[in-house]
């Protein structure tokens, strides 16, 4: 059996992706910055394309910037929130300790040049406390940002708390909605967020194409600068193809969602209480307030990454956290963030299923996780520290 | 009949690339970071990728980074360069003045940043003098960055002595080479190229995806900081199937590169002879160090916005200048560097023609652009005042 469940990583671009990619490709190349009619057309779709996307999350056309995927949204995010902070005296950012590197790499170079930045914690549940990110706010907070939902434990922020609290004390609101857009509904206007980055291959689109939403009145910085195209916001020809396909994506996926939310809830809550049957486990993040494709566990006295390998070689695709830093030997700073201490964060197992997940390669993922963590913890010399009383369990 | 004849604003993919790109986007979408067997497999397919742009260019694999395209390559490649320059206290750039808004913008950008810009003069004939050049550099000069190809008048610049005098001064050399990649050979350790700048879209690769080398030994800045991929140096999931297309459409242009220079050359020079009939015309930019597929032509008396639009209605698609810049109402500054002054840059015209351009179609044009020329003439004030004599022609 063949199953990937790493969609949280990337997903397999849909066929409905696929065909408006190939259908830009070979009938609206055109640059459409050109005056011609091959050009203009191109432009008409790329349009098309922004009112469509606009739609899903209930902005408006001319708020949407095409860029080349969640990272570059998200750093031309904190850019623009930095600058505007800047000229106001305001060089205070609030976020919090889970988000993706794109933020809070992007983050620590801001602290470089004078930025303060607090890290709200997000407690053993995954989940931000609105209380203390109100509390955290002081009158030189330029930027609140925090992620719709975490990349490595699924967990949903309380972005629509979030987003009254920042409007009412002025404050800048950005998310990284890079594992929500396309999953979860979302609607800018209700939720008060000022931007919001989204990455098309999250949601069968294409790799390489994403997109900012910047709420009207908000002037963006440049991270690319040079041509006027996306209203000079955004230098660089329009890929138009991949753009015309993340559409695609996004519209059959804000169609779809109702269905495959129901669908992949009752698969996740199926595996999760599979995988609660092995011993000295537990689930990482909130059972509830988490994306519907998410499943991440801590399994204690083995490691994740010899744990991938052999569900690797059973046919199962699935990662130890964020694809983004694998290779990298520290443990996630997600799991590190909820409090899992290191051998316990070693030891965890990322699994994000698709659509098209059957009960039966449910049971298949329960029934290989099992024997590979039997397995493992078989000749691990921590685990026989653990069980021989040398170690205590931290796990139930 | 219709015939594109903007390829310098953009390309159609090739059949290869597409190819390339979809067979990545069905078999070998997996992301490359990950540890699973469908991960390792695009990862392969992206070392492969990196290896094949490499020896096009004669550079080792570890010196290219994928990005988005042509315009992120040059602002990071200028970051990189002000970051070093400024640790080692040298805050003066050197470039010219018909560089892409890529380069220009950025520098304007620098220099409110504390950097000092020469911009060297292009001359009539749209290329820089290396004795300039080497007179212009001082002390705290830190880089030089000057395009291997003009994007509108197609001029080829003396990269191998730019490289040398660089190299000699121990200044690093960045080239814009977005017009000039897969259409003239290109070997970045002969020409002692530090740093180069390349977008698929102009060689039939596909839009959203370039490349940038860097000479090893130089640290490159992150301009999209996140995860770890591309060795640290540029964060966001891999667009493998946008860089696996591009390398094949790079293989399949350098294959092709010494017989579709001939054709087009061949070509070139017979549309460059028709058109210089035309009364009071000019051609911009040197007559032989220029692209093979580059024409461009000013004519006095008309506006070059009317010429694009009538001939579209003959099939024929081309352009006033950079599809980057158009809508601007300004003259193009390519045409003002040259000296071109504003009432003749404004009437212009850049025909960029492909390599499957044939002599039929080349004397179409011909017969096309005289006809436009000649009618929009017919009611053109400013024309009637020069015939009239009230104001003097500029062009012979």
């Amino acid at each position: 059996m063949q199953i990937y469940a790493d969609n949280a990583a990337t997903t397999k671009m849909s066929a409905a992706a696929t065909e408006a990619m190939t259908d830009c490709i070979k009938n609206w190349w055109g640059n459409p910055s050109s005056l011609y009619t091959i050009g203009q057309k191109a432009k008409e779709k790329l349009e098309e394309a922004r009112a469509q996307t606009a739609v899903v999350i209930n902005a408006e056309p001319r708020e949407i910037i095409f860029t080349s995927g969640g990272s570059e949204s998200d750093n031309q995010a904190l850019l623009t929130a930095a600058v505007i902070g800047k000229k106001q005296g305001k060089t205070h950012i609030i976020s919090s300790a889970f988000e993706h590197h794109a933020i809070l790499h992007t983050l620590n170079k801001l602290k470089k040049n004078g930025f303060e930045v607090t890290l709200l914690p997000v407690h053993e549940n995954g989940i931000i406390r609105a209380d203390e990110l109100e509390a955290a706010i002081r009158e030189d907070t330029c930027l609140v940002t925090i992620m719709t939902a975490n990349n490595e434990i699924g967990t949903i922020q309380p972005v629509a708390e979030i987003g009254d609290i920042c409007r009412r004390h002025g404050v800048l609101f950005h998310t990284d909605a890079v594992q929500a857009v396309g999953h979860i509904p979302i609607d800018v206007k209700a939720l008060s967020i000022d931007m919001l980055s989204a990455s098309a291959h999250k949601f069968h689109g294409p790799k390489g194409v994403g997109f900012l939403y910047v709420r009207k009145g908000i002037v963006l910085q440049n991270l690319i600068e040079g041509g006027a195209q996306e209203r000079g916001k955004r230098a660089g020809t329009e890929n138009l193809p991949g753009i015309a396909a993340m559409t695609a994506a996004l519209k059959e996926a804000a169609a779809n969602m109702e269905r495959d939310n129901a669908h992949k809830t009752e698969i996740r809550d199926h595996i999760i209480r599979g995988l609660s049957e092995i011993t000295h486990s537990a689930l990482n993040g909130d059972a509830e307030r988490r994306l519907s494709g998410n499943v991440n566990f801590s399994f204690e006295g083995i490691e994740g990454e010899s744990i991938l390998i052999l569900l690797d070689q059973k046919g199962i695709s699935a990662s130890s956290g964020s694809a983004c830093t694998s290779g990298a030997l520290d443990p996630s700073h997600v799991l590190l963030a909820i409090g899992r201490i290191h051998d316990v964060a070693h030891g965890s197992l990322r699994l994000s299923i698709g659509e098209d997940i059957t009960m039966e390669e449910a049971d298949y993922i329960i029934d290989s996780v099992k024997e590979v963590v039997a397995h493992l913890r078989g000749f691990s010399p921590v685990w026989r520290d653990l069980t021989e009383g040398k170690k205590e369990f931290i796990l139930k």
